[in-house]
């Protein structure tokens, strides 16, 4: 830790412009870098994310020295902007904000004001001429520093504002006058004694010292550390402590607040963006209690709309927006203050995006010389690519469709489900089978696990930087929000809008690119793959080395896969296969059999629904590889477990029902993961694997006779031992050259390889390379075996081991680079020492995860394979992963 | 592959003496060995194993050159001999034998008198002056050749054999006349066409390329290999074959065959011991058919008994017995004949014999200056000293003991069982939970699966070197044979023994050491563990550099394991104690407790039965560090799941059946193997791990007060990442630190550590170990996983995979080096870098696993720790690793 605890910035000097994120939290690093370039940024101080850390490390003491550092910062402060801390006649006035190295949008406490007593707010009264404004800002001081710091709860404060209303006769907070707020501090001083045991601090330094310390306690609250769990943050020191002087949007009509994008957050437009509020604070746009003014444009608020703020600002706050895009090359989020015609910036950070915005942005800013091509395709996140694949509303069906109402397109995408009302409800719901659209007035940190599982959310109120719509943006999951027309009522499960009413058993189908909200179920249609979308592919094909395949099992998927871009396919399932139409009934009759010759009886109804299967397949992929993995799941997963469908099994196959249920039963494994499946079953029955290679020989050769490549790979699963593959590529191979010699065919490009997916093999890779053209990585049953964990089990104990850091990520979401690494690692180096030129890559679901496929270009496979629709994904993270490992 | 195929023996020359048993056979070389040394050997050529192994990998056909080759012998044998092979004056006959690298007794086919024909057998009767003889040899030719070679059931000569004894009015064969024995022959022949379509070949050289081909051919029988596959013989090239000249046991009184010990091989005692039969061939010994007469050592034929035989012979035996010992410097088994007056010796090789014996004869081998003490240890297999430390039975049980008959004592031992007569019987019964002895007339090949079940053999012909007798010490069973008394009805499953009858319900006792078969059960008792056996183990504790731990749950096992010399608990299992009388009811209610509170309340009940759990073990092993691993298996293990327990258990605890069902459903796993267990229990109940940490605590400072020295190393289970192992030895250690002040108690000496049983522990154990003191390898799980393969399930492969030689041995039996191997050694290797100080062992079943222990003195563990009975095979295979090593 640095010995250095408090960076100050203003006029007087600017210690942290040089700083790091870490130390200082990204808003504390930017007002330094603001204040450094000579924005207008009120000066204050930060206290580093290292004194959190100490904080907690102590057990909840503040560090030493920390106050008298305070102290020094606060004196500083009164002197450049000749105001004093507390003061009667002028006195200093504070905010205090949290601030970590990643941004966690509204899940950290503000407190506004701070520095207010009984005998400053006259001081500030004085100082502005304003009772009414003193104490307004003294009665929200109370309010908020009473319920972040003391944890008493709103009702409580409202209770007595309501009884001040009541008795001054008015409806609106706005209208209670002067002397109506003035009492009001004192009932709220009353409900702060009595909630708390204390007098409301009337020291100045007291309110400072007990704010800072519920910054850092509100680092650990449980909605912060479930913010972080679902946005999988960790490794942070901490919270830094913003302070800063205090500057006012709601001194009146020349006053005013908003937040602002330097470029449309939604679509990535290069137009600046935003809401602005007159005569208010920034918690209230943030907040997204009051709608604000629906300017699609911030140039538009110069006009009629509020003529006390003159054009001059306006032209500031422009050129304000270059200098920060020129400064941060980047797309800025800010937020800024106008007190009495003065334009102040309390903000200014990386703009989040949706995936479209992201690469709109990204290709603009290419064209516009503000940075470079390889740049450009780090800026997008690869995962949100997954935005710009989502499906959009047919436009005929959407021509067709009852429009309900219109709100704000927050995050676009389009989403069909029923209305849940609750996050709990949706929770539920969804994990029942059903899919919901969350539907609430507002939302709030305690409802993102709600918003989480929900295929879409709509709100009644908040606006496109509101909670709902920032929490989805970054999701990149559908919203709709501010749908000011729709009543909901919670309690009922129902919603109004107009005099129709829908329930929780209606289905709605809401469009996050336009605002709509339409009544049933609207026919979605995929997205489209040029422009902007295509350039940034054509850059990431340019950069990457690796290549792209895709795990798909039928022609359909093949042909989605290609458009996305897949350079092959990975991973063909062949067990899928079995399950379609009269096939399983084949299936079961090869497991029923009592002896080989039975077996093959059934096997041989198989072979021409197989061989159908693979002509599709070659023939959708022309010309690229197509790894087909032999049959891996135990024989029991093809038989009903279930009583009566044991009976229909036995009835539609002619046997009896002991037949069935003693062969489910004799098949019954304590642990099939760990059993008999994968190439044991060939070992078994070699005549399994002699009907699938016949498929796709023969599938093969009939592409070849219609002149369609095909290159089929040949990939045997589960192999621990080389011994094992050894003699199942011995089989392989005679049976190639049987259906070879049937079909007088000489020549067929066929590669036999093998899955390593059980430590041994890769323990043992270069035993195994001897008899491999190729490996793929199967990373999820690697991952299985390695940690010791079954998937289907894990959810026991998965969640405490993320919540006490025991894990950093589900090891099945990312790949463990530690653990499953080093065999993958060895699995590499061990195979290619046997074999020079053995093909390499990794078909597990890690195959479509950004910062897997880093560790998979860093440690030289050929190729990454995952589904259809990660392929571009997957495209773009190889290209990442190049340029980042240069 | 040596491109010498055939390997002479004889006056003109030995070829072989310096060759390799591997290509020779074990029969092959000591033929050529003893040859090479002087003793009357009757010469021969031996067929190389490569040239086995040539005919299977060319499909099945003779190498090139082969029969040239064997002309050329033939020649020279010819030449030293003065014989000339199918001649009508005075042929050369020769016996064709198979030999492998390893001994497999009764396995592979003889076939005697080869180079008999029409023509041929009339000059043998010229050259002998007996016709009889001359038929009788040509009969057995006819009948051998037609059974080995073209597989004619022996019943068809049997027919035509009982035809001509009819004809001739006589009972037993030595009585049919050589009139007869000529008639024999036609008749042998017609049925050998009969069956063949050809006639019996009248070419000697068709013969014996014929019977070459056979012995190879029986190299890959389904009994060759099925005994193979119970013995665990892998990586041979195949079988040689021995062409020796023939002589004759059964040319009169003069005449006689034997099989011999150089010592007791049941008993170890230094006294020559064999078996004799006068005017015998030698098969009639080895085979069993006729019981031998019950010669007690071979000095015993000298006297009265033979006559015909003279001394001279007897002595020229005893001197070529010493120089046999003194050339190999161990125990040999020979089999010689006497031709009328004349010795010939036709086999010596390493004499097979009980752990007991192998013991003794190490011991006074050592003290007669034979060999040295080192040599002495690596003498006796480890494994067989099971043998000697098995029950036996209670004298004074037996004295009570109704004895019903007595046999031979053909393996040591005392066991007790129903009687089952068939092997398949055996098998199903003892499958089904029983403990059978198996009782048989005579067992042969077909019979080891059967024999392998039963706890005893018992059969009612056949002698000390009766293939029941061999199989049997091979495995250390025990074994009573040729107790002729008994009258065997295996149709009607029951036994008759001089009027009294027993059925396959009823009970028998056998004593292996002493012959004797007694009704019903008699009490056994635990073996003597001084004189020879104790000397053994002070020269293996004399050598070996590893610790020898024990796994023991109770006060009970470590006692023995005490007994046994074991140098500490290497693994104490808690869960086994959880079940104990009332304990489970306790363990249920912690299980089905709603909460954190309700769980410690359940725990607090089993908090002082698992303290004196402690106290009993920590007693028992008085100063000797115990390793306590924590609870392992899943929580549902302690559910009962079938529906009438579920229903006791909630009567018995007073709730709901529902409140069962429903969390017995919830805890149910796909792959509990790889689900919540192990220290995963402990990050989600860490009021689990309190109560037995302080249980343990508790217990040591009990033992303290007392004076009892205990040294208590605390095992956390299933660690997969270092953050586990952090935060669980973080709640271990605040457990000590909290009884320690409540006790008053400040020095206390407990170590923390691990098992290193999930494959990323040991890819990890750089990082695990900064937080272990100790690693203990947990190798049955390691394998699991490291494999892939479920121990419960692995079954439906395993066979398939051993007959395939996919893989080399049962990897749970025998630790694989390969692959678990390298994750032992990495584990060693990165746990020391991180901490030089690591103790570490191994606590898997491997851990008494000879070749297992090898592994581990090779790779440096400090430990091995295995059951209470191994523990003296253990510390003398690791005396064998660290002489093996140097």
């Amino acid at each position: 830790m640095s010995d250095k605890m408090i960076y100050y910035f203003g006029k007087s000097g600017c210690d942290g412009k040089g700083a790091d994120k870490q130390l200082l939290g990204g808003k504390g690093l930017n007002l330094a870098q603001m204040t450094d370039i000579g924005l207008p940024v009120p000066p204050g101080f930060t206290i580093t994310t290292a004194c959190c850390d100490q904080y907690y490390k102590q057990g909840g003491k503040l560090p030493v020295g920390l106050i008298e550092e305070v102290k020094l910062n606060v004196t500083r402060l009164e002197g450049e902007l000749d105001k004093k801390f507390g003061d009667d006649s002028n006195p200093l006035l504070v905010s205090v904000r949290s601030g970590a190295a990643v941004s966690m949008p509204g899940m950290m406490d503000t407190i506004l004001n701070l520095g207010l007593t009984d005998s400053a707010v006259t001081g500030l009264a004085k100082a502005t001429g304003n009772q009414r404004f003193a104490y307004d800002a003294y009665r929200r001081l109370i309010n908020m520093f009473g319920g972040v710091v003391m944890e008493i709860e709103h009702e409580h404060f409202e209770k007595a504002f309501s009884a001040i209303k009541e008795k001054f006769k008015v409806e609106l907070d706005t209208d209670v006058p002067a002397e109506g707020l003035v009492e009001l501090c004192d009932a709220y001083k009353a409900v702060y004694q009595k909630h708390t045991g204390d007098e409301f601090p009337q020291d100045p330094y007291s309110q400072l010292t007990l704010a800072v310390e519920a910054v850092f306690k509100s680092w650990n609250t449980t909605r912060a550390i479930r913010y972080r769990e679902v946005e999988g943050i960790r490794g942070l020191l901490g919270t830094a402590v913003n302070c800063q002087s205090m500057v006012y949007g709601n001194m009146g009509n020349d006053s005013g607040t908003g937040v602002a994008f330097t470029r449309n957050p939604s679509t990535g437009e290069n137009k600046f963006y935003g809401e602005f509020l007159v005569n208010a604070q920034g918690e209230d746009v943030v907040a997204g209690i009051r709608t604000p003014q629906p300017v699609e444009e911030m140039p538009g608020w110069t006009t009629d709309a509020f003529p006390q703020i003159g054009a001059d600002v306006h032209k500031q706050l422009l050129s304000i927006k270059d200098i920060l895009e020129n400064h941060y090359k980047d797309m800025q989020d800010i937020e800024f203050t106008i007190e009495r015609g003065n334009l102040y910036m309390l903000q200014t950070r990386t703009g989040k995006r949706t995936g479209a915005a992201a690469v709109r942005v990204a290709c603009e800013m290419v064209q516009e010389g503000l940075i470079e091509e390889k740049t450009g395709v780090t800026r997008i996140p690869a995962n949100d690519l997954t935005q710009l694949l989502l499906p959009s509303f047919d436009p005929k069906a959407k021509d067709a469709a009852e429009v309900l109402t219109q709100g704000l397109p927050a995050s676009p995408g389009a989403s069909v489900g029923k209305l849940a009302f609750t996050a709990d409800e949706a929770v539920e719901r969804t994990a029942a089978g059903e899919k919901v659209i969350l539907c609430r007035k507002e939302t709030s940190p305690e409802d993102v696990d709600g918003m989480h599982s929900a295929a879409g959310i709509l709100t009644s109120t908040g606006g496109m930087t509101s909670h709902a719509a920032v929490v989805a943006r970054g999701w990149g999951r559908c919203c709709v929000a501010g749908a000011g027309e729709i009543q909901i009522d919670e309690e009922k499960r129902k919603i109004t809008v107009a005099g129709k009413t829908l329930t929780h058993d209606d289905t709605v189908s809401i469009d996050g690119t336009t605002g709509e909200v339409m009544v049933g179920e609207v026919a979605t249609q995929s997205p489209e793959l040029s422009g902007d979308f295509a350039t940034v592919m054509s850059w990431a094909d340019k950069y990457r080395t690796l290549k792209i395949r895709t795990n798909a099992d039928s022609p359909e998927d093949a042909q989605r896969a290609r458009e996305f871009g897949a350079q092959g396919i990975g991973l063909c399932r062949t067990e899928h296969m079995f399950f379609e139409g009269d096939r399983i009934t084949a299936v079961r009759e090869m497991i029923l059999a009592k002896d080989e010759a039975d077996r093959r009886t059934a096997l041989d109804q198989l072979l021409p629904f197989q061989r159908d299967d693979f002509v599709g397949i070659f023939t959708a992929m022309k010309g690229l590889p197509v790894t087909v993995r032999l049959l891996d799941p135990p024989l029991h997963e093809f038989l009903p477990h279930e009583g009566k469908a044991q009976e229909e099994m036995a009835a539609h196959m002619g046997v009896s029902l002991e037949e069935v249920t003693s062969r489910v039963e004799q098949l019954h494994e304590s642990n099939p993961m760990l059993g008999h499946r994968g190439c044991r079953l060939s070992v078994t029955y070699p005549e399994i694997l002699e009907m699938q290679v016949r498929a796709i020989v023969e599938a093969a050769i009939a592409c070849q006779e219609k002149d369609i490549e095909a290159h089929p790979e040949i990939m045997i699963p589960l192999v621990g031992a080389a011994t094992e593959l050894k003699l199942l590529r011995g089989l392989t191979e005679k049976t190639i050259d049987l259906v070879k010699a049937e079909k007088g065919v000489e020549s067929l490009d066929i590669l036999i390889g093998t899955m390593i997916e059980i430590p041994r093999a890769a323990l043992t890779a270069d035993q195994v390379a001897e008899f491999a053209d190729f490996f793929s990585f199967g990373t999820n049953d690697l991952t299985q075996m390695t940690f010791g964990y079954s998937r289907d089990d894990i959810n026991s104990f998965l969640p405490d081991y993320l919540k006490k850091e025991l894990l950093a990520d589900d090891p099945f979401q990312t790949l463990d680079q530690t653990g499953v690494g080093q065999l993958v690692k060895m699995g590499v180096k061990k195979g290619r020492n046997a074999r020079k030129e053995l093909k390499v890559g990794i078909c597990g679901e890690h195959g479509g995860d950004p910062s897997s496929i880093d560790f998979c270009h860093r440690v030289g496979l050929d190729y990454v394979s995952c589904s259809p629709f990660r392929v571009p994904i997957a495209r773009l993270a190889a290209a990442q992963a190049a340029i980042a490992n240069g």
